[in-house]
C-alpha cells in the first residue's frame, strides 16, 4: 500500500475479472484469439487464471445461472452460452494451480439450500486457503425456476427476502465452530474443543437449519460476498450483506451516483462504507493506437451471426417479430413493449438518435459497455472512475479470452502499476486481505446453544434400520 | 487384460479405496502415520491420491453426509467424524493433480436436486477428462433431514422412490446435448447443431425439470454410477441403476449370497449382471508377518478414548447407559433395543459368545472389517473372494492414512499384480475404462421434444423487470 502526500495509507485500485469460457462477447468464441472449446476446455481456463494471477488481479469470477440461458434455440446454437463447467468444481480445480487470485462463484440463493452453499463456499475456502468468494444472486430467468419444479420465480421481493435468510444462515453454520476450535489434541484424544462449536438451530420464514456445519470455520472466517443487485431492492441488500458490488454503468456520472447510493445505504445499515467495494463492469479492448483498438473490436462484432444479431435486438427492445426486415435496413417502429423498460428505451432511443440499422444496433446491445483504447487511455479511464468515487476497482469481462486478458496484462497492468494505482505484487494471501476488507468475527452465542446435545426428534437407529 | 486358458479375455480384480482424512477407522487421526490435520490438508489427499494411482487403483471414493455425523458431543469432538471437505470441491481439486484414478462423490437423493447432482457431476467427468462417478445414496441419518427444514426424514420406501426419479432424470439431463452435438464450427458460427439437444421436460411424482443441462454430454456418456443400499429397496435400486454396488460383509458366505442376489435382480431388470460390480469392504493392515500386522492393529485400538468406546458399545447394541459400568468389566444385560435389530443383535452374541468387556466390544465394532495379515495372506483373502464369486473388486477403507495406503500399495498391489489378478499400470483412460462398463447410449427422443423452442410460461423479458 502506498500513502498519500500527507502520510495515509492510500487506499488501491482492486481488479477482478469474469472468467467466461471463451471471453464475454456473445460471438468471442468465433474470435482467432480464442480456442472454440474455450467452455470446457480446463487448460484454457488454467491459462487465463494464471495470466490473471500474473496480472495481480484481486480475484477472478464465474457467473452463473441454473439453466440453458436462452429460450430462442435458433440464436442460441450460434453462441457459447449453452455450455459451461458447473463454477465450484471449476473453481476448486483452479485453486490447486495457482496460490493468490481469489476465486468467486456465483450460487443462487432461491434455488439452492444454505446448508450446501455454506459448506461449498467454505470447501473452496480451505481448498484454496482463504480465497473463496460467493457472488450470491436472486436468479432472474424463468428457466431456471423450471429446473426446479416451479413454474415461474418466485416474486421479486420475496426473492430478495428469502436472499436475506440465505445469508443470515449461510454466515451462522461458517461460524458454527469457533476459530481455533479444531485443536486436534493427539495426547488428550480432543479433535476440538466442544465448547467451540455452535448450532444454529435456526428456524426463519424461509428456511429451518440445525446445523452445525461439518467443516472447520472457514480461513477468511467468512468467503468474501459479492453481490449484483440494481433494484431498490438489490441494492439494499447489497448494502446489508455486499463486500463486493457488481454493477453495469454507462458513464462516470451514473457509476458515482450509484457508487454513493450504496454507500450510504451501508453506513445507514451501520456499515463501513469502505468495507463494501464498488466494482464497475469494464470490457476493455486494447491495441497500440486508438484505431487499432476500434479494429479489433469491430473485427470482433463483424463475428456475430445474423440469427444472433437479429434475436438480441429482439430481447433487447421487445419481443417484436424482426425475421421480415433486413438486418442493413433500419429498425421498424416498435410500439409498446414488454421487455425492461429502461433498457429498451434507452436502445431505442439511441438507435433513433444515431440512425441505426438492426445489425449496427445489435452490434451496439452486444457490445455492452466495451471501451477501446491504448493502454494509457485504458488507464485513464479506470483512473478517473477510481479517483472521481465511481468504482473502488473494477469487473473486467474480457470480450475474448486469453488473448484480451494477456493483452490488459501485459499492457494496461503495467501502466496502472506505473501510475501508483495498482499493486505490484501480491502483499496478502487471502481474498480479504487483498480486498482491505476485515476478518468477519464470529456471530455471538445464543442462549439457547446451551445444551449442544439435546436428541432429536428421531434417533438414527430408528431412521438407519427397517 | 490377460486370458483365460481358454483364451477368453479374464475379467480383471478391480479396487477403489475410500479417502477420508486421517482414515476410516475412528481412532486413526491419532496415529503417529496419520497427519492429525489430515480432514483439511489438500497436500495430505493429493498425497493419498497420488499413491492410490501408483497403486493403479480403479477410483478413489468420498463418503458423505450433509450433516455433522453424531448427536452425542462428548465422545463426537473425540473422534475426526466432525470436519470434512465437501466432496465435490475436493474431488475437482484432485481431477488437477491426477491422471487415470477414477474420482467418486457421494449426493444425496434425498436433500439434494437433481438438476445440481447433474450439471456437478458433468462437471467434475469433463473437468477430469472421464473419471467420474456419483455415490448415490438416499441418507440415513435424522441430523440430515434437520439441514433441510424437515423434522424427520423421508420414510425409507419412499426415499427409494424419490432416488429412482431422481437417477432418471438425472441420466436424462446427461443426455441433453447428443455425443457430439456441440460442434463449434466458427466457420458457420455453429457451436452446436441443434437437433442434436433434446430438453426433457420432465414431470414425474417428485420432481419437474424442463432442462436442458447447461453441459456438453459427459465424455464418459454417464458418469459412473454408484450405489451401496443394503435393504430390499436398496438392493433393488443398486440392480436397475448401480453399476458398482458398495456392502459391508463379514463372510465369504454372505458376500456369495449378496453378490448372487444383487446380479440375479440385475438380470431380471434385463441388464447384463457383468455391468454392475460388487465390492466388498476391506480394511486392511498389513504386516511383514501376522504377528506384526496384529500389533499394528491393537496399536491403533489403544487409541480409542474411553469416551468413544462407551459410546460405540451403546450406538451399537442400543441407547443402553454405560456411564455407570466400567469399560474393562462385562457388557451389561441389556433388553430389548431399538437399535437395528440384527447388527445389535450379532454384536450382543460375539460380546457373550468371546466373554468380551464393553472395551473388547468397542474394539471389534470399530475394527468392522478390518483383516491384518501379511501381503501374501491379504492377496489371498482378496483372490479367494474375487474367484468364489464374492467381489468383483474391494471398496479398500484403509484404518489410517497414508500410512495404510503406502503399505497396501507398496506391498499388495504387487502380489496382486504377480498373482495376474490385478493391472500391472492403466491400460484406460476413463473409469468406465477401467471397470469395463459400457458407454451408455443417450436415451432415445422423445415425441414431445419435436418443438424444443417452445415458450415458456413465463417470458425473461417480465421476470427480470419490474
Ligand atoms: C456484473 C454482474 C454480474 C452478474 N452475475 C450474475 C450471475 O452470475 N447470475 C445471475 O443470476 N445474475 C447475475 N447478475 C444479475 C444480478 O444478480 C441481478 O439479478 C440484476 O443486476 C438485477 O438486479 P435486481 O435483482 O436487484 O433486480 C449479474 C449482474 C451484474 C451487473
Ligand atoms: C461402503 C458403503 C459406503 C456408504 N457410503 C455412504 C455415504 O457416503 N453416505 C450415506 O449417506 N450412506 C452411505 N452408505 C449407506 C448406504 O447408502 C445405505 O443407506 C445403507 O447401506 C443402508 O441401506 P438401505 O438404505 O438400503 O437401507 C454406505 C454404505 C456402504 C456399505
Amino acid at each position: 500500500m502506498t500513502t498519500t502526500p500527507d502520510g495515509r495509507p492510500r487506499r488501491m485500485l482492486t481488479l477482478g475479472a469474469v472468467l467466461q469460457g471463451a471471453g464475454g462477447h456473445i460471438a468471442g468464441w468465433r474470435h482467432p484469439l480464442s480456442p472454440p472449446d474455450g467452455e470446457l476446455d480446463l487448460a484454457h481456463h488454467i491459462r487465463v487464471a494464471q495470466t490473471l494471477e500474473r496480472g495481480t488481479f484481486d480475484a477472478l469470477f464465474i457467473a452463473d445461472v441454473v439453466a440453458i440461458s436462452g429460450t430462442d434455440l435458433d440464436a442460441l446454437h450460434r453462441t457459447a452460452r449453452s455450455v459451461r463447467f458447473e463454477p465450484l468444481t471449476l473453481l476448486a480445480a483452479l485453486s490447486t494451480v495457482t496460490e493468490r487470485i481469489g476465486l468467486v462463484g456465483t450460487a443462487s440463493t432461491t434455488y439452492n439450500e444454505p446448508f450446501h452453499v455454506a459448506r461449498k463456499f467454505a470447501s473452496l475456502d480451505h481448498l484454496s486457503a482463504g480465497r473463496a468468494g460467493w457472488n450470491a444472486v436472486t436468479s432472474v430467468l424463468p428457466q431456471e425456476a423450471a429446473n426446479f419444479g416451479r413454474d415461474a420465480h418466485l416474486e421479486h421481493g420475496l426473492r430478495y427476502r428469502r436472499a436475506e435468510e440465505f445469508v443470515e444462515v449461510v454466515r451462522e453454520l461458517w461460524d458454527s465452530f469457533d476459530d481455533g476450535a479444531v485443536r486436534r489434541d493427539i495426547a488428550a484424544g480432543r479433535y476440538y474443543d466442544p465448547t467451540g462449536l455452535r448450532t444454529p438451530h435456526h428456524r426463519g420464514e424461509h428456511f429451518a437449519v440445525r446445523g452445525p456445519l461439518s467443516i472447520s470455520r472457514p480461513p477468511q472466517g467468512h468467503p468474501v460476498i459479492f453481490q449484483a443487485g440494481s433494484s431498490e431492492a438489490g441494492k439494499d441488500f447489497a448494502a446489508r450483506y455486499g463486500e463486493v458490488v457488481f454493477t453495469g454503468q454507462g458513464t462516470l456520472a451514473g457509476a458515482q451516483r450509484f457508487y454513493a447510493d450504496v454507500k450510504a445505504r451501508a453506513a445507514a445499515h451501520g456499515r463501513n462504507p469502505d468495507h463494501l467495494l464498488v466494482w464497475p463492469i469494464l470490457a476493455p479492448i486494447v491495441g497500440d493506437t486508438e484505431a487499432a483498438a476500434r479494429a479489433r473490436r469491430d473485427e470482433l462484432l463483424e463475428l456475430i451471426h445474423d440469427d444472433v444479431a437479429r434475436r438480441l435486438v429482439q430481447d433487447t427492445v421487445g419481443d417484436v417479430d424482426l425475421s421480415g426486415y433486413p438486418l442493413d435496413g433500419p429498425l421498424p417502429e416498435v410500439g409498446e413493449t414488454n421487455r425492461s423498460r429502461s433498457r429498451s428505451e434507452q436502445m431505442l432511443d439511441l438507435a433513433r438518435r444515431e440512425n441505426l440499422t438492426i445489425r449496427g444496433l445489435a452490434r451496439r446491445s452486444s457490445g455492452g459497455g466495451m471501451i477501446t483504447g491504448t493502454p494509457e487511455t485504458i488507464a485513464d479511464h479506470v483512473e478517473e472512475w477510481f479517483t472521481g468515487r465511481g468504482a473502488d476497482g473494477f469487473n473486467v469481462g474480457f470480450p475474448y479470452l486469453p488473448g484480451a486478458a494477456e493483452d490488459f496484462v501485459d499492457q494496461v497492468v503495467p501502466e496502472l502499476r506505473r501510475r501508483g494505482l495498482f499493486r505490484e505484487s501480491y502483499t496478502e494471501t487471502t481474498l480479504r486481505g487483498h480486498l482491505g476488507l476485515p476478518r468477519p468475527v464470529a456471530i455471538a452465542r445464543r442462549d439457547d446453544l446451551t445444551h449442544p446435545s439435546e436428541p432429536l426428534a428421531d434417533e438414527p437407529s430408528r431412521a438407519g434400520s427397517r
